[in-house]
């Protein structure tokens, strides 16, 4: 691997206690391109812009994917990831669905471990602290034909996190006009357009003074997917409910530990199809105690009232939530 | 505008009877940049690559849309678009619902005539002959904060064609497992992301022999929606049935077109939903007589057969097509 360090690191003008999610990347970058049927040139250069042709096709046909990983540091300086083993399956899965050759375990494992290595002073030690990890990779060649690409870029870029929405709760809308995802289409992918899709559905509710939507399916609006950049859990009485992955749901990483993680302490965990009446029809009769999201970015993240059809439904005030509970467990 | 011209024309590299689409560039680009709350900067520069930063939220979350359109040089050497203030409509019509700022009518006509005239000679005259022009905008903020961005930039560059699919009858394939768009999602927008998504699927179809895939919606896979890249057509006895326009599918300015067209020689036209099954059933007893696809790259594309669950379909050989006779019409 080619590796060429900054000679300016810009570590020593970050404000480490007050970060933007996203806004700030660490000194260097992993890159690696795909040409003539396969992969070559790794190289870790400093962060820097990258020169591309304008008729790239990620520009007009959207031929992009995404992983998001956190690098944690402890105690003794030991740096570790959470189960990037399925980051990287995932980072295929996406992969084949948007018809972009697979990246080899080689590739992404000795550039994310070798870049974690060099930019390591960027991992800070200490609760809530973490570098986020964005393995990415999109079509590059420059030509306009509406297929797929053959050449393509797969980089990884980091920066710096505080804990997402630390000792938030949000308010979040059951959505029943726009979608998100269509049954045999990418939702179940980090296909990049599934997120721009969702930007101006959730600028209106933002507007409605909510901060993320509850996606339901495109047909009848009525079960229950996922919240965009989040899985969703629902405690009902003493059970804890979650939609089954889908074609339409993202198999979330954290929504796989969580459910582990309850059902390691007996929580009663089902993984089903729940309905938006299931949760109005608990909610009015008390039985619905708590929701939670849960992703890389955001961890596990408490909703504390919902909106649907222009009513407000407040979740109950609890001294001892599972959310707080197996967020916990999970840091750990 | 700020323009500067290219001191090194490619155009006599090359073989304008010998194109393939997409491929080669025209010698100069537009460009104007969204900061601030503005649109600003317009210049024209020689096409070249650019610099971007590689957390522009393009890469990571598809914001990005584009136009389709093209221009052609009469006799007299006037240089012709077909009504761009069509493209133009639709071109802010599918920013917004990608959270993306519109664009004002003075930037996009501004930005293309000039640019056409500098390229003027990109033009070739001659049927089937035509310069291909793609205005696009892209979020180009260097972030990668999951909501829309606060900078784009706005681009038009432009790839001679000569008739895409000249004198072809292709194969398509009637889809009934994956899916282009959802209901209450982006398939009406020219959003990149939806393009992407048509890759993989169109891998499956090719290597069953086929050259495209005839969309069906996500519910039941029963009613038909567009072929991706085209608006369809069906010829049902003496009827010509086009299925109306919706959030899944795309307002097709050429099936505009074609639509009246049809009317003023006095063809039956019906915009309404046709299903598989109707297709099926007519193409058993004789009474479908033809589909075709409109759209701007291939103008109006005879389908020569369609496959469905394993089996083919072959549409009758006709002398007096209405799909020739139409085309003919337009291109008039």
């Amino acid at each position: 691997m080619n590796i060429t360090l900054t000679k300016n690191s810009r570590i020593s003008n970050v404000d480490f206690s007050n970060l933007q999610f996203g806004q700030i990347f660490s000194d260097h970058m992993f890159v690696c391109d795909y040409f003539d049927g396969e992969w070559s040139n790794e190289r870790i250069l400093p962060y820097s812009d990258i020169k591309v042709s304008p008729s790239s096709r990620v520009f007009h046909y959207g031929q992009a994917i995404f992983e998001g990983m956190k690098a944690y540091k402890d105690d003794k300086d030991v740096i570790w990831l959470f189960r990037p083993d399925e980051n990287f399956k995932r980072f295929n899965i996406s992969s084949k669905r948007l018809a972009i050759p697979e990246i080899t375990e080689k590739i992404f494992f000795n550039g994310l471990n070798e870049l974690l290595k060099i930019d390591r002073d960027w991992i800070k030690k200490g609760v809530g602290n973490s570098l986020y990890v964005r393995p990415f990779v999109f079509a590059s060649e420059p030509s306009i034909n509406a297929t797929e690409a053959n050449a393509y870029k797969f980089m990884i870029i980091c920066t710096p996190a505080k804990s997402y929405y630390e000792n938030q709760e949000i308010w979040v809308k059951i959505e029943e006009k726009f979608s998100r995802a269509a049954k045999g289409g990418v939702g179940y992918a980090k296909a990049s357009g599934n997120y721009a899709a969702q930007f101006y559905p959730t600028q209106i509710a933002k507007n409605e003074g909510f901060q993320q939507i509850i996606w339901t399916d495109s047909n009848n609006h009525n079960r229950v997917e996922e919240a965009g950049t989040m899985n969703l859990f629902f405690k009902i009485n003493d059970t804890l409910i979650t939609s089954p992955t889908s074609d339409s749901i993202l198999d979330g990483i954290t929504r796989k530990s969580i459910i582990e993680l309850a059902k390691k302490v007996n929580i009663d965990v089902e993984e089903r199809v729940i309905t938006v009446n299931e949760i109005l029809e608990s909610s009015k009769t008390g039985e619905l105690k708590e929701i939670f999201g849960t992703g890389t970015a955001v961890v596990v993240l408490p909703i504390k009232a919902f909106g649907y059809q222009n009513n407000d439904y407040k979740l109950p005030d609890l001294d001892n939530s599972w959310s707080l509970m197996l967020k916990k467990k999970l840091m750990d």
